[in-house]
């Protein structure tokens, strides 16, 4: 069965979505709508990427939730509209695969978690790293190290605030955190603490560097740091167990090797896009759409490995390390 | 000139250090006296190590700073002792190199000073770290990266919490918390926040595991985890700047290997000791020796790599953090 897909947006991460479906099996992933809140850049998208004549363009997302050709939208808006866009979707009897983060707050993820369960369509938070090939060299390695006492997660993104993104924590708190949760099966913490460094921006005081404590009972912890400026950066995970260390050396949230208890480590290599994509080793953001399309045909509504509950608790985590970073700066 | 070390103590950093001071030019260090609360213990030392007959046994404290012919004493005792020792020694004219942390809090710190400062004579802590040759390319590094944003250091010791030792902070807390403050120049942190397990020994609650925090003004941060638990544990120091990175990618504290921010890396091999060390890399124990030395032969009475202004703000860092960390438990 073919899924047939309608990316909601034309940005960067539309894009590269988009040319990550293209290295899916054409039998089983099929894009037939674009939307834009400007039909100009919504047809233009189905041209760049030579879609053909029978992908809709439109100029509004509602015109994508209400086309009964679309199976799954594909929500990949900056994060201010996710949680409407994503009500309105499932309302229409759509799937929806949404980018992170799924809300901009918990109230809001906890409302889009009850719309899903309500209309019983498949919803998932677009945690694109958990799917890459490597994450389960990742899982099987951290059954393997004896008790996970200490996960170490530095995400540093070149020019983030400089590029105008309002939270670092929003833009890429969640990457760190959901490595962290992996390695702890997702138990919640004792203990969140957060400090971090902020700036004022468009009038709001926002958070631009932050390190996150996980302290979980029995002597085990997790320290995870998001940094947003302009560093040079080693974007590195690593899991100490009581009988051993494994880790992903870079590009922890889209990697293509891992560093096994061993010492030994495997690559596994992403396939060719037809066009450079914007962000690094996005052909990978196919191993979610096929995550998506297996659960789908089952006639799932979660993924097992990025449940809705997962979503809320990365959200009340980031809610809990902004409040925290913030109030220390007034 | 000989300088003539008295050996202040018998254990494992003591047989360490004479082993380290064997490696010098015996025209420039010797070793004269050895005590201990145990004669015997002092006598073994001598034997074991082979000094000769010259070397004075002793054994009381008292007998080894009251020998004209020490110039200078090693303390190499437990900590909780660090704080009585210096002051004696320094008041019977010695100088003094005592082991890390010079004392339990930052009183006991401030007192050790305000009677180096009184006596005149030579006193450091013996932060060995900073002295091994590569430590001075990561100081020149350093000034290549542009501004220093981030600082990340772990330092996990297998075993230490389970050896008996009464905190995780005072144990190994001097040694990323001096390796972030030469990456900032020592500047004073905004804020200090530290997070971490405890356990109750000897019926007080201690920390085991520590994250800190240094906020420094203008975006800057460095975060240094402390894991006194049997994981495996990789001690890195990695220096993130505006224009490049440079890190100690294992055994940061007594490195023999850098990597530069043009990514090559230079190695610094240690010389043999005669007998096998207790601990690693301890023949790197030489350099700080040497290190004292210099500045006493120049008349100085600080070390300006390793000064007491550096000892009390390293004091004071490691007082807040366990004072966050113990009242989080209360």
């Amino acid at each position: 069965m073919q899924l047939k897909w309608g990316i909601v947006g034309t940005g960067r991460i539309c894009q590269d979505f988009c040319l990550a479906l293209l290295t899916c099996d054409p039998h089983e992933h099929t894009i037939v709508a674009i939307s834009s809140r400007d039909k100009t850049q919504a047809e233009n998208f189905v041209k760049e990427f030579n879609l053909g004549n029978q992908v809709h363009a439109y100029g509004s997302q509602e015109e994508l939730f209400q086309d009964p050709n679309v199976d799954i939208a594909y929500i990949g808006t900056i994060e201010h509209v996710h949680r409407d866009l994503c009500i309105r979707a499932l309302n229409h009897n759509k799937h929806v695969l949404c980018e992170k983060p799924l809300a901009i707050n918990v109230d809001e993820v906890q409302q889009i978690v009850d719309t899903a369960r309500k209309t019983k369509k498949f919803m998932m938070e677009a945690m694109w790293s958990r799917f890459f090939p490597i994450y389960n060299y990742l899982r099987d390695a951290i059954k393997n190290i004896g008790t996970v006492t200490f996960v170490e997660c530095t995400f540093c993104v070149s020019g983030l605030v400089s590029d105008g993104c309002w939270s670092t924590l929003m833009g890429i708190g969640c990457y760190p955190i959901q490595a962290a949760l992996i390695a702890f099966n997702h138990e919640e913490p004792e203990l969140v603490t957060a400090t971090g460094h902020t700036r004022e921006f468009q009038g709001e005081i926002t958070d631009t560097m932050a390190s996150i404590t996980l302290l979980f009972k029995n002597n085990r912890m997790a320290v995870l740091n998001c940094l947003g400026e302009k560093i040079g950066a080693i974007n590195s995970l690593t899991i100490h167990g009581t009988e051993g260390v494994v880790s992903l050396p870079t590009n922890f949230w889209c990697p293509t090797r891992i560093v096994l208890p061993n010492g030994h480590h495997v690559d596994h290599h992403l396939p060719e896009t037809i066009k450079k994509t914007n962000f690094v080793n996005s052909a990978g953001l196919r191993y979610e759409a096929i995550a998506c399309r297996d659960q789908i045909m089952c006639g799932k509504t979660e993924h097992p490995l990025m449940t809705l509950e997962n979503s809320l608790q990365i959200a009340r985590i980031i809610a809990q390390a902004r409040k925290q970073i913030l109030a220390a700066k007034h």
